[in-house]
């Protein structure tokens, strides 16, 4: 009986894995080039393919067997035990809330994303501050529907970093506060000026298509399990460890944002190639949590590739690439560039000192969202307040502001704070292998595939056999801690920008 | 009650096309760069999805509601009433055999694929005769499992052209034997020798790609509705009206092929995105059988760009691209090197005239196979004969003989002929089109498109809405008649040889 049980059950989420595969794929091939007629088919079978994965999950059938295994726990496997852990949850998420309510806030959500464009388009929040507020009730009264323990956002929290609270939140954000603000602050204030203007100079697409393949092979990216295209925004896309797929765009004088894009890309993927293939079509192939699967992504583009060692080994192949551009350019003066700090508006072009700023004020916009009845309107001004406060700018429109990301569009409430989080793992896992080899030396030496081995051990392997948590305290021997986070950008920048430590 | 069983009728219909689109799209994606380590997951995944494509056809609920329907034919629209046929056929095809045997039957044709490969690479017929034995073996069981009428091997030929028997392609054949083969005879003895030396010459690859995307605008291929890429073997695929896809390869060395598999695979294309949009998601969505679908591709590239008239208009712009190879090589010598008749081992290989010739062989060698008891291991031999009579050629090895197909490692057996079916149509519908206005005039102004237009509202609108030989009554005003075929290549074929007609 038992073992019928299980036989259902996980045949149940292999064909929601197939589902889910067949509608990467064919997300994968709408941005990488699928015809322009062909688009509205294709959204109309993603809806489908969601629809039926549905099906397999809610359903009466699925109700009594999650029931019986879940009395029967100490005698399943311990992939099968991890295997109703996530669809319980998933389960419980989606059947608490009524179908209709489900149906039309997904209407809503589409329609929310067009406004959203045209309110950027115009850089005027009004235009969509109604569609805001009918998202956040919805999603208030999902959170009702679905319970929470201690603030209601942890409910969101968890949906990306199971287990993220607000209490732990409010202490690393407040850790990060304490150090990066007045960091950017002396560096702002700081004699020392990092020169950049070398690398906005035209560099060849066809040299920048080059340089990023070449340094995803030297980070370890398999392209015999994968592939590099370009596409619009840069993604990557695990359909099995086997096939991860990543893209990046290309601008004549924007090489670093090529370059970085693929190491970025190049970590998530790294990731995504090495969980064990024994996971396949159980839910449990791919990333822990997105603030696990953005340390490897930040791991190596920032920890690895901006670093001063990672420059001193590769900065040669990028000269004899370019040397017109870079003859008279240093290592040195190529890896600050790299590095140079500049307070920005947009998330997304920030420097790798105030990314996580960025971070904190949707955070705290967030949370309050949530706690209580903060009216949408006044949403820019406090965001313009802190911007102004975390990163010393006048915010001109909202644009540049409040509108500048689709997060809000989607109602994806809880996910930013796990950029910031792969930021503090990245460093925290970075200290505890520094323990064990030093990763400049490896890196002096061009041996970027040692760090990547190691990587593959302790975390891709594992794929979401774990919680985040229970991830971070095996690797590093304890749970999140800012520490090293902050400890690496004082380090880093107050060398860079010679300022007293 | 009826528009209960209608809708979950036509749903179950709906959903089998979703899985069919994420077949195909996974189809797609490895012919045209999909990573190496990903090949076996692709495979297990179609594998699953033709399962669940199984399971959505063959269950209780279908049957009662084919049943319901079937006593209500009257009252459905004509949309349902041909989704009824169509379901009612494969149902019946699908659920008198029994899982087991199908089961075992797959796995034989996974294995015997295999060792036809390796087979053919040895150019041993012995290693297949096995394999080759049990397939028939195995088709002949289903046939009796699915009944037949007349001929066994009749069961065959309606899976792919519906309604075409052994006694209707007796008679075509007979006819096409009468013509065609003296007609060969004739050529190979005529003093006319037909130059082709320029068209083997190092043709840049790169042009040959914007000769092929410049071939299909001009025939009215619709880039905005689907892509040209490459791949081993050239290919369409129709994901929906709005996203049909093809595929050509390139060799330096012979510019012809590319060309012409551009036309061949267009042809297929232009038919696809031409079916009515309403029948998306129907399973009429498609071309109407493999005559039809195979008419309309031979009709571009050998009706249409293998005309004379077609190279009066159009050959400037080759020899514009290729100056150097082709300033002294006129527009009629080039169309006649296009044309160039040389009896040759290779089906895929064969000029226009002998091509249905190489199907004849296939066709009368299927039918002794279905009709009585001829041993396999006698096939090389006859395979042999037949083509010493029809082309007049001495096989040195099986690789150039009966191991030259994959499609008996596959048992597709009653699918060759669609490929000699398909020629005929075409010049049975070009004939039809010729009453109504000259199609080398429109050739010769380079009003292709006027062309397509016709077929598009005659043919391809339709989908598979109606029965092959119903679309040729119903566009010709008559049944097959392989006169107008031969009639076309006795006219093209004497011509360009100087033969007494």
């Amino acid at each position: 009986m038992l073992n019928v049980v299980i036989d259902r059950f996980r045949n149940a989420i292999e064909k929601r894995s197939v589902f889910t595969y067949a509608g990467s794929l064919n997300y994968w091939d709408m941005a990488t080039g699928g015809s322009e007629k062909g688009m509205s088919f294709r959204a109309k079978l993603q809806g489908m393919l969601t629809g039926y994965s549905y099906e397999m999950l809610v359903n009466e059938q699925m109700e009594a067997d999650l029931k019986f295994l879940e009395g029967k726990v100490d005698e399943l496997d311990e992939v099968t035990r991890r295997m109703l852990v996530k669809t319980r949850k998933s389960y419980d998420d989606y059947s608490k809330i009524p179908k209709e309510e489900v149906e039309a806030f997904s209407k809503l959500q589409l329609e929310a994303e067009q406004v959203w464009e045209k309110a950027k388009d115009k850089a005027d929040f009004s235009m969509f501050a109604d569609y805001l507020k009918r998202l956040i009730e919805f999603q208030k009264k999902f959170v009702g529907y679905r319970g929470y323990e201690g603030h209601p956002y942890n409910t969101l929290l968890d949906d990306y970093e199971e287990g993220m609270t607000v209490d732990k939140l409010d202490e690393f954000f407040a850790e990060l506060k304490t150090t990066i603000v007045p960091l950017v602050k002396a560096i702002n204030e700081s004699s020392v000026k990092v020169d950049d203007s070398f690398v906005r100079k035209s560099y060849s697409i066809e040299k920048q298509k080059e340089l990023a393949e070449d340094v995803l092979n030297v980070i370890g990216y398999d392209f015999n399990a994968g592939m590099l295209k370009e596409s619009v925004h840069p993604f990557s896309m695990g359909l099995n460890p086997n096939d991860v797929r990543i893209t990046v765009n290309y601008h004549e004088n924007e090489p670093l944002a090529s370059f970085y894009a693929a190491a970025h890309e190049g970590g998530h993927g790294i990731y995504e190639q090495n969980v064990n293939t024994e996971l396949m079509m159980t839910g449990l192939c791919e990333g822990a949590s997105s603030g696990i699967h953005e340390s490897q992504s930040r791991f190596y583009e920032n920890v690895l590739c901006r670093s001063e060692a990672f420059w001193e080994y590769y900065y040669q192949r990028v000269q004899n690439l370019f040397p017109e551009i870079l003859k008279d350019v240093s290592s040195q003066e190529y890896y600050k560039a790299c590095n140079k700090v500049a307070p920005s508006f947009i998330r997304i072009e920030a420097d790798e000192l105030t990314y996580s700023l960025h971070i904190m004020i949707r955070y705290e916009i967030e949370k309050e969202l949530f706690s209580g009845d903060i009216d949408v309107n006044e949403l820019p001004a406090l965001w313009n307040k802190k911007v102004k406060e975390y990163l010393g700018l006048d915010v001109p429109s909202d644009d540049l502001g409040i509108l500048q990301d689709v997060h809000w569009s989607n109602a994806l409430f809880g996910y930013f704070p796990t950029y910031a989080l792969g930021n503090a793992y990245a460093s925290q896992i970075a200290a505890t292998i520094n323990k064990e080899f030093s990763i400049d030396e490896k890196l002096r030496k061009g041996q970027c595939m040692e760090i990547t081995k190691w990587l593959n051990d302790k975390i891709h392997n594992m794929g979401s056999m774990k919680k985040p948590d229970e991830i971070l305290e095996l690797v590093t021997g304890e749970g999140l801690n800012a520490k090293y986070y902050t400890d690496y950008l004082k380090e880093k920048f107050s060398s860079i920008y010679d300022l007293q430590k």
